[in-house]
């Protein structure tokens, strides 16, 4: 094969706001009409925190037509092939200002200010568009299904059940727990348990941090954008030195859009805690229940999806672990690659060998969350980026 | 000179308890009586979770004496001599579970449940007493004043003068803000201005984080130490993005006892978002306030103080910047380098650049809290370690 199988880990899909009505159980459509004028003045409101309207706008001009891949399946193919990715991983919340799911749903699943039983409503409804967005190209589509896991967890597993009975690949979960038991509590054993028997992804995506801290101070969006991926790949910690991953060794988490370059230090610095020190040693026994070191639970039950990966964390490769990385495009978030794929991968990717470019671009990605490479090997054959143009010479 | 100005950028003073009471403010003393018992009470409760018990009595064991140099004048000397060490920077909480100031006033400064006046007055009781024994060895000792700022900036503008008036070259603050602004609103910038005029260096040290996040799990105090470092430097994300070192260009911060490993990646980002990038672009500007990088405020900026520092932080110190680490011991407690001082040194320095050695483990501490190396010279004569020690050939 002359050219890469590729895999997005991170790529985006929603409804337009009024499109989820259908979605949404019939006992909450009262609910969902009173709440979408809201919901959509409060996007307003959150967009013009986030995106600058003029480089929003511009950005736009002339994609008009490809970014409504967000939802329609047609233009969603013809993007994607555009940009030689034969399957992707999609998380809620295609164009960000439009297409967040109902009731505090979307991508940043907030702990507060939502009533629990309509953000369930709001993740329900969008998981049963994504299961239909993902039928019709189930080969190259690994939907994750909206899990808002802290208001109930058995809630949780039979939306796990029904995610995995429809064809999606795993369940995202909120970065933060608000006021709730964090993810080393036990009573999320049994959820762990059910994601490990059914092979589904636990997957944290970056967005929320905590705004309240940040105010509306100048340069606050810098703050947040330093912290940001800390909070997403903050349930790691727990999980880790929660033993999580010890009781359930064939659990898998994956970190998106969190970057990678904490990795190392990361893993580093949990197995200095690991190891006996004179720091540790008056905490008390917090190591004898875990069997191997921090860094060998990473390495085994954790992928990074690197959205827009620079090159930078392509050279960290080794320290980050070669197969624990999986380049991710972010389509159609406007700091993603697309429509400059091409070129942010040659960036990224230019004369590595070949057999580690291909599990960053895809081959990770395909034994993490089940693609079947064979059933994809056409599409590459059609539309995969040839491996001579990460050939300098 | 044949021997090194060793400062120790971490050393920690508290009286007993119930001899805090002539310190307090007379109308806050029926408090203190009332308080006493809850208090001691309650450091006996957190003494179980963070001191296993006998790991602490065995180390105690055969230096009871010396460790009441954590309030005694004379035998705080006989230690600090024997350490090689002639100047000190002294924080609250001297033995861990014995010497909390009062009314929550001691090295974790919490802002939540704590009366706010109280928590004032504990803090002046602790700084009147720690003004007394800095004068009974002024040329060696830097105290540093407890300022629960969160509550009242005048007061502590107040506090903060009174601290330089009585010796003290430093203000603690505490780590984490609870519901009241961060560090980068306004409403802080006169209490950063008299620092500055007054030369005093605003301090945060290690130790708060949110326990409430970690229950009783097994493995929480693994997440504690992996995260307890991330909390005491976070207040630096908040100063830098928030223009306060731009503001304040003589402003100087020091992070204690926060391990230095994170150094290198937290500039790198900060620099990086700093820099314009596809990502940041939709957000806004966050950058224009401030004529420098990030890195470069930290550069000039801020001081690390290095506890117990490991051969890997020297080995780190030009990504660090070796003028921006402070060596230190953190006597009187359990995880310090005492009594095991001048092995652990050797064991971290051995063999790198002389002049280097003598920035990290006192220069450059010397010039951030203003010591006058003149006066020391006559005592490091006498105690300094020899620089041939460092030697290995």
């Amino acid at each position: 094969m002359d050219r890469y199988l590729v895999i997005s880990s991170d790529c985006h899909a929603g409804l337009p706001p009024e499109q989820y009505r259908e979605y949404v159980d019939p006992q909450h459509r009262d609910a969902f009409d009173v709440a979408l004028p809201i919901q959509t003045e409060m996007i307003k409101q959150a967009a013009k925190k986030f995106l600058v309207a003029d480089i929003n706008e511009e950005w736009r001009k002339g994609v008009e037509q490809e970014l409504t891949g967000a939802w329609d399946h047609d233009q969603r193919v013809k993007v994607l092939d555009g940009d030689g990715i034969a399957g992707e991983i999609i998380y809620p919340d295609g164009i960000t200002e439009m297409n967040t799911p109902p009731f505090g749903a979307g991508i940043s699943l907030p702990a507060e200010n939502v009533v629990p039983e309509l953000q369930w409503a709001g993740a329900r409804a969008h998981n049963r568009w994504l299961a239909e967005l993902c039928q019709m190209a189930p080969e190259r589509r690994a939907g994750i299904a909206i899990v808002p896991i802290l208001w109930d967890v058995e809630e949780a597993i039979r939306e796990a059940k029904w995610a995995k009975e429809n064809g999606l690949k795993g369940v995202m979960l909120p970065c933060r727990w608000g006021k709730e038991p964090a993810y080393h509590h036990p009573r999320y054993d049994p959820f762990w348990a059910v994601c490990e028997d059914l092979g589904l992804v636990v997957s944290y995506h970056s967005g929320p941090a905590p705004m309240e801290d940040y105010g509306e101070e100048q340069g606050m969006m810098g703050i947040y954008i330093s912290e940001v991926a800390w909070w997403c790949a903050r349930p790691l910690t727990f999980l880790i030195w929660g033993g999580v991953f010890e009781r359930f060794p064939k659990l898998k988490v994956t970190i998106t859009e969190g970057t990678s370059v904490w990795v190392p230090e990361f893993v580093q610095l949990l197995d200095f805690r690991y190891a006996d020190t004179p720091y540790s040693s008056k905490l008390g026994d917090y190591t004898s229940h875990l069997s191997m070191k921090p860094s060998e639970y990473f390495a085994r039950n954790v992928l990074i999806g690197a959205s827009c990966m620079p090159r930078r964390e392509a050279e960290l490769r080794y320290e980050i672990g070669v197969e624990n990385i999986a380049w991710g495009s972010d389509y159609p978030h406007p700091e993603g690659s697309w429509p400059h794929t091409a070129d942010q991968m040659k960036e990224t990717f230019m004369d590595l060998p070949e057999a580690e470019i291909a599990q960053m671009v895809g081959k990770n990605a395909v034994d993490f969350f089940g693609f079947d490479s064979e059933k994809l090997a056409p599409i590459v054959a059609r539309i995969g980026p040839e491996k001579s143009v990460f050939r300098s010479s």
